[in-house]
């Protein structure tokens, strides 16, 4: 009898870890340290060593565990193999063949955007939805799509890749992805500083805003108070959005769009901006998808990664 | 023993008919009108008469027959239902049923669009690969994604409603789908006519071009010969089309792009002016996904019908 499921979402400094009941209540959750060494050679031995320790303190058989749901941060094929996570310095791995030697149990393995898309859908901003098209706005931009329950992971693994959306022929300094022009660099919480820090350049307009303690959070704080610039500002960021998401509603065509992410805590307001583009310029059987805030925070990944097991 | 299958494609003027035999052979193809009158009451009555007929002309039997795949010019749910079509003055049917109700025969339903790109799968500019992406340039822009050798329907019946992604703000007069600035409006055969309009009204270049005699046709005519004005118009379309697949490629992330419809006849310089600006903004694991001209021409509707009643 299979009683549990290991969610693990590796990220650039933790590795988050979730042993859940089959029936998804979260039992536990911890965290172990990302060793980067050596080009990451260590990071599946340490998961591998954390589960199999888990399972040990628990008192619980390995036959018990239903499987190992695991994110990571590149792209993932449907066949489980990353094809390389930049930030871990990390190349070819197959995530799936190599956890299930270390610990001989069922493993898959999903891009952590994508996982956390499937979070989100199943206790999340998305749930009561099969067809969840999800951006997470952090330092970049992120994006998932889970469509009939299941991640769509595309040819190259590379499927809702939507933060490198070409959006404007207008920016000429690279994004991290090396090309110019992403929806990345205008509308992750960097983008945000960018788009501030053009307007502030160039305003006649009285604001609470400075050049040196310029972020997403205080942008959005002086949109609240009413700041003209900072009006400016989230108009800008959320054209961008607002009209990126029509455009990939009208690719996809989802029930629910779920944004999260560290921008997505300026909460309400954020999505009335985004909404206000994004109605104006979606297909019209679009138009009323909702557009919801992301619930589960750092959770979604080790969520998204244990569904994966359970589906 | 089922040996026979037919595909349909219901158009604004005619229905294209063909009859397969289940490993893939055309037997025979055929075309009806389309009867619009009356909200279209007649479509799917003189569809079932069309296949009827010619079961009894055969001498073959109902019973040899796997199916009947329909494409049709709307969204179609996963359902089979469509949503409505409306240039034939259709509203809501549910095609699958009524076709079984009139013919006893096992039915399934798609986008026309969308029913294209999986005849291009099968035999045409697909051909070989389970992951498409088609864009269609004819009168309007239509598209069609299929994953995993399926139709991607999306929540609506909308996914792949790409003509109407959202590509220019500065645009204000309105499409046929009610926004303003959608891709259709640029890369359409129309499209081209109107960017070609603006380039005329404003060049001091000599060109072979003038306002009376403009077409897609006459515009990459021109580009061939290397008209000066045919260059920028040619590429100003380039740069919306190809940027807008950069976009769906990171969307969807298909192994191929398969360009068809009218505008397509321009060949291999459409394709090349394209991609240029495709491989200039497309994420990097897809800058390498090859671009392709559609094949079936007119078959492809009627090839991806039947292909629905196969897989």
């Amino acid at each position: 009898m299979k009683n549990y499921c290991f969610g693990i979402d590796v990220g650039g400094t933790t590795v988050k870890c979730g042993v859940f009941k089959i029936d998804g209540t979260l039992v536990d959750k911890w965290e172990i340290t990302t060793n980067v060494e050596n080009n990451g050679e260590h990071i599946l031995p340490d998961v591998a060593e954390a589960v199999l320790g888990k399972i040990s303190d628990m008192g619980i058989d390995k036959d018990d565990v239903a499987g190992i749901g695991i994110g990571v941060p590149g792209p993932v094929k449907e066949d489980g193999s990353l094809v390389a996570a930049v930030n871990l310095h990390w190349g070819y791995h197959n995530i799936v063949k190599e956890m299930e030697e270390l610990t001989g149990i069922p493993t898959k393995a999903g891009n952590d955007a994508n996982v956390a898309a499937l979070g989100e859908m199943w206790k999340g901003g998305g749930a009561g939805y099969q067809n969840v098209l999800m951006v997470t706005l952090g330092t970049g931009v992120g994006g998932g799509i889970v469509m009939n329950g299941k991640i769509v992971t595309g040819s190259h693994g590379a499927a809702a890749e939507i933060g490198h959306a070409h959006v404007d022929d207008s920016i000429t300094d690279p994004c991290n992805c090396g090309n110019c022009g992403c929806l990345e660099q205008v509308a992750s919480a960097t983008g945000i500083v960018r788009l501030a820090k053009e307007e502030l350049a160039k305003t006649n307009l009285t604001t609470v805003l400075n050049q040196q303690d310029l972020s997403a959070k205080t942008v959005f704080d002086a949109y609240k108070e009413e700041d003209a610039v900072a009006k400016v500002i989230v108009d800008r960021f959320a054209r961008y959005l607002g009209n990126a998401l029509a455009v990939f509603t009208a690719v996809v065509d989802p029930e629910i769009i779920v944004i999260g992410g560290g921008v997505s805590k300026a909460g309400q307001v954020l999505v009335d901006a985004v909404q206000t583009y994004y109605r104006k310029n979606a297909f019209h059987t679009c138009k009323n998808i909702p557009i919801a805030l992301a619930e589960l925070g750092n959770d979604a990944g080790i969520c998204g990664a244990a569904k994966m097991v359970l589906e």
